[in-house]
């Protein structure tokens, strides 16, 4: 049995009564939700709030933080990002971490709108944000908004989100995070407060199943719809409605991944947000430790190992990514991904271009054994 | 058990064999594929390019139609329409029957861009499209481009969209088909030849799960992508890559879903195409016949039955739809759909306006016996 360790492209195994309630669903109630008057349908758009319910509950967010389901974070991202009204000019603060689903976007924001945009200075060193000269640039160039990976999915770094969106809000900044990496697992204080825009994954740290995602809002930044389309409410207009949920969730909705989703909720509560992410973070601090025996191995960490989750990346002298990758997988059955994890500023950043790194996620699901088949492994390659 | 006849909103129930195959890729094989080079992701890999095969083929386009997944129908039907390469003022024919998926968007289009809606002529009695009529409107004003719902969610009426197309293509028209409630079941005749963009929907008349969909291509129209993320490939840039399918298929691929898909293709290959959808036609005509004897029940149909597929619209004198879609529901535990079915310029076509009408659609796992107990209720609801 091969040892899976690249969690961060999503997690896997899922849990039990994830698999359970999806095939159930699947068999005895994936019917279209919410637009028919008959049991099945009535079930379906009481499932859907439910699991909107639980998900802002996770994500800290109180009774009026309102979830807008979408296919993937990455439509998500796109629904809020396109739908913000901005200003020609518009100053944009981001991370120098984020995915390509964020940075794509406020690159076509910039060649359309010409949008500022100003990367958060950070120690490239100690890999920790320099939090004064942060407040120093938002005095000297006031931000429009603040875009952030809450995690980044490349060296599971965790941005210091709170603080910085607290600093951005005495601007009356928009604040946006980008919580697929994070979302459960590092709840935020005055969520509803200081984050506009909260993106969440289903099928990430979430535990769900793919095909389910969106965003929270807190309801204050209005968005105007990227996409149009059937929303099972006000259908006599032919402009989409002004209501929340039906303004940005068009089409079908995906009763079946809800329901994945809504098992999922049910599992994070039982088992402990805390014990999933402190367990996702020892198996990331114990290789850590052991991997830092040889000086071959070059890994990317903070110098704090608790401003990390669970994925590390790192490189092997003499040795590209992906021969790593490849060696990994096929002589030691071990799952890692290689290359720029969708996110070439990262590596920019880190100085790992244009080969990437080697980047190994824990989930829940994985143990302290894994981690010492995975540091053997490296221990061979090496030697 | 309840009679399920919401078939139009979602095929219900599924194949054992999709069923099965969703279950098994969720505990077996659910990871993030394309990106990785291990065995799961690679096996991931070819499922997806197996897929695109199948549906392709089943879409009666040749090994050059490129296969693009998305999450909808809805979502492929805006990435096809916001991403064709339009002019001011262009002139875009469409049908009375067009879903909100469609019409929203060319609204959108239409108050942006101004482009000319002009709609197809057909008479309102006989449901037939006025083929000379169309030709001289497009001798007089030539399209631009012709968006035809392939057939009309709201009452199963098919466009002769062949024959339409054949007519544009001499006008250099780009030609869109709305197939959500036909693909696969009518095949086109020369679909790469005339039809730039096939959208299908996955969990449809396509016998799988929600969360995937699509379009096929011929690939002489080029789309500008509309939603912008990470593709897994040309990570390194901040634009979105030029080379098909990562131009437009972003963030994770849905592989839950497209193993469902593909099991679907397996089912409908091997039941056969033309007798699921003559046994959905059959269920049509029997219960228009049967029906056709009491007067109190006004049918939205053709004088051609064979020009619907299994979708039945109709009222009852002295009740709403609404009103009988709960009968159905809480006295006889029949499942339909009432209202506007997301079609509202179907409904002011055919004068069902506001209420619109209730809507039986028949799948290939319903029965003649659905069809008795369904007259059945009809009757006592009349007498």
């Amino acid at each position: 049995m091969d040892i899976y360790l690249d969690n961060a492209a999503t997690t896997f195994p899922k849990p039990e009564v994830v698999i359970e309630a999806v095939a159930d669903c699947l068999r005895n109630g994936a019917i279209n939700a919410g637009r028919g008057a008959y049991p099945l349908a009535l079930k379906a758009e009481r499932l859907i709030e439910d699991t909107r319910n639980a998900v802002a509950s996770l994500l800290n967010y109180n009774n009026e933080g309102r979830v807008l389901f979408s296919a993937s974070a990455t439509l998500a991202l796109n629904q809020v990002l396109l739908g913000i009204n901005w200003h020609y000019g518009d100053i944009i603060y981001t991370t120098p971490f984020e995915h390509n689903s964020v940075s794509r976007v406020l690159q076509h924001l910039q060649d359309t709108i010409n949008v500022k945009l100003i990367t958060l200075p950070i120690n490239c060193k100690t890999l920790e944000y320099d939090l004064d000269a942060i407040k120093q640039m938002f005095n000297k160039m006031p931000p429009k908004a603040l875009v952030m990976t809450h995690v980044s999915n490349v060296c599971s770094l965790i941005t210091p989100v709170g603080i910085i969106a607290e600093m951005a809000k005495s601007y009356e900044a928009i604040v946006v995070i980008d919580g697929a990496q994070a979302g459960p697992l590092l709840p935020l204080e005055k969520a509803q407060e200081l984050v506009d825009f909260y993106i969440f994954s289903g099928h990430k740290t979430f535990y769900g199943t793919f095909g389910i995602a969106g965003f929270v809002t807190n309801g204050k930044v209005p968005l105007t719809p990227i996409i149009f389309g059937g929303t099972g409410s006000h259908s006599e207009l032919l402009s989409m409605p002004e209501d929340l949920p039906f303004r940005h969730e068009v089409g079908s909705s995906n009763i079946v991944a809800i329901a994945g989703l809504h098992a999922a909720c049910g599992w994070l509560e039982e088992t402990g947000i805390a014990n999933i992410r402190e367990h996702e973070r020892a198996l990331f601090k114990q290789t850590v430790e052991e991997l830092n025996e040889y000086p071959d191995v070059k890994m990317y960490v903070s110098g704090n190992l608790e401003n990390h989750l669970g994925s590390l990346s790192f490189i092997i002298e003499g040795y590209t990514a992906q021969e790593v990758g490849i060696i990994l997988s096929q002589e030691f059955g071990i799952s890692s991904r290689t290359g720029l994890h969708c996110a070439p500023l990262a590596h920019k950043f880190l100085g790992t271009l244009p080969h990437g790194t080697v980047r190994v996620g824990f989930g829940y699901f994985n143990t302290g054994e894994d981690v010492e088949s995975f540091v053997e492994a490296v221990r061979t390659i090496i030697d």
